[in-house]
């Protein structure tokens, strides 16, 4: 972890589940495979925090000085544990393959430690209670650390840390730049000191966090809840969700909800539409087909896109975003279709119509809508802001149908 | 960075950079906005390191506590900065805006301290030189951070690391699994002393990473390329790239070599091949369309296969990704036709073919290829390496025909 290369999930994995449980993460020390410095990193630790977690370097090699460290600053024995032991033979065995001499290590014990059995890998774990605190070993594979966490750590933790507990709230909203959206809810949550309030901005989606640390989960509950309809309130139909959902799970669960079909037709997105429709399970409910034209000739004969108007307004119009969605939906026979063409650069671009210049239209029974968009940022950005801007007017799509259906109620 | 939210990409730009110039990161320490917490951090770095890089807190909140720290540590008088003041004001007045008196302590510096002037937001960075150390304050937005130490920082530390720096290699690897590289490159890399090597798996790819600290340059490039010659030989056509490229720039590299377009059917991975494919600028000159086929009748309708070549076969069968292989190609008039079809599941999988079941063509002028794969993981990761597999296919075919025009000549 002191190298360029692997980012940090465990440490937010771990935040989240100790902050659930009452737990909150006063610092976090990343140090070498160096048995002196992981020494005096959880000596400094355990004089600060009454829970030290420690990941990784539990393996059988050499680097892997954890166990070793810790034994040390607690003063205490590593005895062979022949549980362990037998477990690692076992694990090897039903893999085909002799234990090397080296795995041994993963066996030893310091005295009065509890083990905690591995089931997705060779290092145990281990919980550890001293007078200074208690000391946590954990292994470092993500998947190990999980499923070690979730079966023998979190509820012995629970015990730990009374009734206080964190209660979190989520929305996410797309469509409103961060700066608007702030002006809008900074009054709202600058006025609840109870509670921390975090803005998190990627491109086409902002997340607001809600978070308040309680003994009482109906106070807290009750405030979260107040926050989060006071926020909705005033932001309106820029929220997507209060249940941390991907813009693509909420489109999903409309066009299930309503029955409907989609297709379609993406030019400068080159697939990207199509990919997060159907990186939903069960997609097939919903998604008929998908047509990625980049050259004219494509989103002629493809999606019947006339040759004629491609030349008259340009490939990248609204007048093209409307015939590619509208051709989409008859070729497909889906209920809604869906396009969009533009210049996601970074070349391409004109005075008239620079680099982010994206045209989108939807085209369903009741007839056609078309939204025009200057996206800033990179090729990357430009297509990420594109295609959330596309689902997002399929759910607004959705949205409106459902004002009709209850302004004729 | 205490709360599970945000990924820490900071320290690994920095530890990149710092590596580049010749330091080695001995440790990272993350704590709160917390003056006294920072400052006993910043104590305890000092007396462990040569240079010590605060990150973030430079704000004008009340939150933004990290100038005051290092005052305090320091023992140095925090003095209002005119130069500083002025720019800040100007820099609102470019955007219509008054400054607040908050934003006033940002123009705070520490008696003696170097001022870096931040081009992308308002907080300026702090270069100051003590007798115990370095001590660099720098701006929380990665984009002003990186700006910041391109523009002020870097050439600064390469005047202080004498000669020494890391040299690095990396090779990317595809279609071997973890355990069979391992066991080809473990008795090369362990032979170099000199030489740390990590291996890194992700879905569908491995990355080895070489890395010698040197003081001269020409002795490292030697014993690193000479690791790379090695590893390459082992590994063979495994080795998509030696220069970090992602595999689906080394395909639009040979795709364009070879004057060649290229069309996509695909079912299961359901747009992402065509997404990677158009990922990259200037993909219009060989990304000819894509077609997303999730329904039999779509796939029957738009590329061609046969409906009763589907009732015989089953839609996920080698003869139906051949068959959209060859029908995208004819439809497109595009040199390469690549065909894909497979179970993501979760649901869908049968005994005879399970979840992770994908049957992926090529057809091109001189024929067609197939592959079938039963791939591990969830969803995504089965999509991910399914793409993964596909793109490497096209790139296996024009190695093929290189081999081939070498072996005639």
């Amino acid at each position: 972890m002191l190298t360029p290369f692997r980012v940090d999930t465990n440490s937010l994995y771990l935040t989240d589940e100790l902050n659930r449980v009452g737990i909150e993460v006063a610092r976090k020390v990343i140090v070498g495979d160096d048995r002196a410095a992981l020494r005096e990193a959880m000596r400094e630790a355990l004089e600060r925090a009454e829970v030290v977690i420690a990941v990784g370097g539990l393996g059988p090699t050499e680097d892997d000085v954890t166990r070793e460290a810790v034994a040390e600053l607690l003063e205490r024995k590593l005895q062979l544990n022949e549980a362990i032991l037998r477990g690692l033979q076992e694990r090897f065995r039903r893999f085909g393959r002799q234990m090397a001499e080296v795995n041994k290590r993963q066996a030893m014990v310091p005295e009065g430690a509890t083990p905690l059995e591995n089931k997705r890998g060779t290092a145990p774990g281990l919980w550890m209670e001293t007078d200074g605190g208690i000391v946590i070993l954990l292994p470092g594979p993500p998947h190990e650390l999980k499923a070690m966490f979730e079966a023998q750590v979190r509820s012995r933790l629970e015990k730990l840390s009374g009734g206080l507990r964190l209660h979190a709230r989520e929305l996410r909203v797309t469509g409103l730049p961060e700066s608007d959206l702030d002006q809008r809810i900074a009054p709202i949550y600058t006025g609840y000191s109870d509670a921390q309030t975090t803005v998190l901005a990627a491109p086409g989606e902002i997340q607001i966090h809600l978070r308040a640390w309680s003994r009482e989960a109906s106070a807290a509950n009750r405030l979260l809840d107040e926050m989060v309809e006071r926020i909705r309130f005033a932001l309106g139909e820029t929220v997507f969700t209060t249940r941390g959902e991907e813009l693509e799970e909420v489109v999903a669960k409309l066009l299930n909800e309503n029955g409907a079909t989609i297709a379609v037709a993406e030019s400068c997105t080159g697939g990207l539409v199509a990919q997060r429709l159907t990186s939903i399970p069960g997609s097939s409910s919903y998604f008929l087909g998908g047509v990625v034209c980049y050259s004219n000739e494509v989103k002629a004969a493809w999606v019947d896109v006339p040759e004629e108007l491609i030349q008259e307004k340009g490939a990248v119009s609204s007048e093209v975003a409307l015939a590619l969605a509208e051709g989409i939906r008859r070729r497909s026979g889906a209920s809604l279709g869906l396009g969009i063409t533009g210049i996601a650069g970074p070349g391409g671009g004109t005075r008239e119509k620079p680099v982010g210049t994206v045209h989108m239209a939807l085209a369903g029974s009741a007839g056609m809508k078309e939204r025009s968009f200057h996206f800033p940022g990179d090729r990357e950005r430009i297509r990420q802001q594109a295609s959330q801007a596309a689902l997002d007017m399929v759910r607004r799509y959705f949205l409106a149908k459902q004002r009709e259906a209850g302004g004729k109620n």
